[in-house]
């Protein structure tokens, strides 16, 4: 079965990470898998949250907030359509929960990394990128504390990335696009670091169960496919 | 390393399936799994759901609401404080595709079956007891409807039950309760369906990664957890 | 006219109060009346609320919250058609007015319980159970305070209950059930103490106005229901 | 003990009734109570309310909505701090008890009239004078309702006014202004039909349980100032 | 052309100022223009707003809320739906700058002073009426604050005060009243200082750009018309 | 006084605009005017919008949407945080009047543009950039529907443009970028049609009160400046 874009099935597409895409922003990464364009940038706060503070704990903190722009679909939505948008916070705490497992809070000290993942244009595995890139952000934010003598040491402990596989037509794919995703019999996104542990896997069969093989192999592809996202995220970084 | 609740690794805690315990409900269950007891009932709407209607698609929906009253845990949360509680969206959402996985939407006709699940008491793994009983109201909701004329044939095509499963002090366990899910290195929830394939996989490393060989493991395990589930749903649902 | 449960003007439906029916909770009562049941629980908090602290006032508070669960009724409402339930912040008012009645604020301390009153199924009353259950899981709350050293006197200084009557088909008849509550002319609720006083009154004649002779009768019914009632809490209690 | 104001225990404040302040509803009327100052409304909606259009039910709807100033008392409170006024609720649900009590709703027709009642200056008993004034306002939304043909016979079937009555400092007294309110010990309110009956009896002991007799007392009282009240509504219509 | 009032085209309405009509607030002004009756109040806090305190910015700060009640207008609008009335803010925030261009905040000291603007009754210009009505409402708080000692030097440096002119059937009008304003082709509002400069110019030509030369004209008319309203206030301020 | 961009004081920034910038949208623009970076769509329904429908009215209707990238400023700030944000909604009505003001409703038919204005990077004179650039995504949109026989002739009437201007540290400047305009002594906006008129003139003191003099001279200098933008425009859209 041929895909629409012609791809191999453990194919990804052209990335492209751009770096200091804003000029307020402590880090910032315009990355683009294909048509997805995810806008990330790190913002550095110089207090705990409030949640640490209240319960008197140590360290810092790193969370996310992923977002679309109204017409980064097919379809329009509105802000205000999006205000309780679950699929939105679903993702968001996907992307805190990946970036922190990279961080050691208490060499991060009292501050708080906000990342920011406003998809610009959606074609599939936003999410994913919106780890790849939110990683960059959140390293070119610790380099700026580092350079700005508000850490000494440097929290990050590993690189972490994300890639999206899946079922559809019979054929086990990699990072699939929007067209692909909306007929795939089941979907599954991986969350690797650089080491080639996973961090997070959440495989869904709606359409169809799945069995135990077929994770396996989806878990080589997305293995494969994250170490050279975190080798271009080391280039971008160098 | 001895559990807390002196199980064994592989050690479901008991579990107590009781049926028909709300007057107005149209199916009902209270499971309970050790401490864990999950009310859930399942409510007939005589429509569509809005957006089916308005998309002009044919066929039912099966929708799920989680929740937790205030004092299901050691700490108290009002239900206001529950509005906008992402948690609680996140595991509905993952009710929904669980139970929608084994429904067949045509057979089901223009109706909506709603299963709402409420904690009395949390004691771990309340998602995974609201999958496994919330599969029992929506099978009594399904009877209910046949025995009514409402629908001429069963669309319940497979059972489904769900656990969780983690590493724990260096230990992959199942079914971990509230003091073993504080102190998880990993944590896994499992959605397994009637023939043994995998539903739904969701797996978080936030303290540590983890590799391929555990997850294969704890999928085992879960997979012979959950055929004895489902032998007891059937057992209830004769 | 034979009421539909076959019972006398001026009988009470069977009764039954379970208590310590939740783990977490510092007093807990399960009450029923008839097919009506509320989960009430109790917790201590270790804080003045809010208000007290901003006002620099001594001494504590109770409060209640009173919710239903989607399906206690015949129609099924989600937990967000519920969000800003007018009805349940009433009688969440009303649970809070008639507990603190019997309370002595000084002697509590800085503390404020936080009494939940969850209907798991609804058939009349249920604002009266929940202030008849409430009373005995606050009072466990109080036991609990005093072993654990909390506060060193005891702060409730009478029993409290609560019971409905009515105007139905002409009779005055005492603890409406569902049937008769859709179809009266006529609905009163009493919160009575232990004393044999009145701590609220409400009588709404939204069908017929009635007169004062009507509510004299209807208060002596409800002084000897309660009395009953307070005479279980008290055996609970021992 | 001499009230402040010097009035007798049973004596109402001087009471002020002005119509047609406002040039856009089909029916107005600026209530004074001494310092207490209710602006009311009536709007004529040619629609039944939509939750009986939903359900198919004939005739007509009343409804009220209470609201204060944001300086309608000594401390100010922002329209905000207003939007989901529990206290403000509940008044309003019992103006449009109290105000549909007195009309039949066939007769009405498929309309719906909002009474509006804006608290201008509050000083105790604002939802007694909402309602009398109230009153007022639909009965003169009425006439212009048969004046227009809209309808074309009258639906308002008797008159209805409401006055306070409380303990304070050991005496029963009628009208509670706002320095009495704080300090009632019991307080009440009654709405009371022109026949001389009751449409709602609210009696509140939080400081101190009452007894059936002083209850009595006050009915009496507020019987004889609803007369009053009813007699000044009826020069205002003519 | 003839104006629906029979005004000529720089002809304002009869404006009415009355006093200390609220019990309770430092300050108060009912203005009536016309049919447009607005309710201002003026409520001294003896704090900062929080934005100031938490920026540990010295001095005061003045703040306006405009609202409507639910009939000021042809057509009803619940409070409910005026919650996020996009249109109220935009005057809030205007009357706040208005208000705010003329006081010294240092000479203010560490309060706030609110002005709340409520209209009684809508018939075109209620936001300048508010302007002009809410000067006064604040310049008695000021005198109230002198008086009481809260304050030592007077911070108000110059009156203020608004009016509309527009656009109307091609004639240059003053002052539009509701008829007029729905038919308007170009719309200003424009608020004048007491020394005869502009503080704020907003003018709309949705149906028609309009040329500078009609702006300057009607420039010219509101300077001319505020100079009267600045010394009506000045008569009801001594 | 030098400009801190060196610019001279009537000199606009430099101004890039960018089409077809987004896969899915029916027209898009990203402007940027110096540091100012906002991206346009037009999204095309083919639907009036509800108010229209439920008036039974004719004709189609424009309608604009302003946010903010939460790191768009030097501060940031969450999605959550601008949910009711009270300057976004008064600039969206603001960008929506403008672009209605060329646009024949009838010619549109029953359709509804919506343009979604997005700041990526703000920089002073957001709102301004949002009318420009929203008024190139609009009129993509209309030839898209030119082309795809949505509509039969052109409804666009003419062109729109806006630029800012004000008094800084003495001097009527063009174009304040957010350095200046934090100091602006007054601040306007000017909405500008291709015929040379104006749309909306907003002029703000609350510093200082500005004379007509001044506001003149800005409207000519804006009228030039607007030309150049418009000249643009055409450019782009050959």
């Amino acid at each position: 079965m041929l895909r629409p874009s012609l791809r191999k099935p453990n194919q990804m597409r052209p990335v492209s990470l751009e770096t200091a895409i804003n000029k307020w922003a402590e880090g910032s990464c315009l990355i683009k898998m294909g048509g997805t364009q995810v806008l990330c940038t790190a913002s550095v706060d110089f207090n705990q949250p409030v949640w640490k503070r209240m319960q008197n704990k140590s360290g810092g903190w790193v969370t996310a907030e992923y977002s679309m722009l109204p017409r980064a679909n097919s379809t329009r939505k509105s802000h205000d359509a999006m205000t309780h948008d679950n699929r939105a916070v679903e993702i968001s705490r996907l992307i805190g929960r990946a970036l922190r497992s990279v961080v050691d809070m208490e060499k991060l000290g009292r501050h708080t990394i906000n990342i920011d993942c406003d998809v610009l244009q959606g074609d599939g595995g936003t999410r994913c990128a919106a780890i790849t890139g939110g990683f960059i952000a959140m390293a070119l934010a610790v380099k700026w504390m580092l350079a700005n003598d508000r850490i000494t040491e440097n929290p990050i402990m590993d690189n972490v990335a994300a890639i999206s596989a899946g079922l559809w037509r019979g054929d086990l794919v990699l990072d699939l696009d929007y067209a692909e995703d909306c007929e795939a019999e089941m979907d599954s996104n991986f969350v690797v670091s650089g080491s080639g542990k996973f961090i997070e896997v959440q495989s869904t069969g709606e359409q169809h169960p799945f069995d135990q093989e077929q994770l396996i192999q989806l878990m080589d592809m997305a293995r494969t496919a994250c170490a050279q996202l975190i080798s271009l995220q080391n280039q971008v970084l160098e």
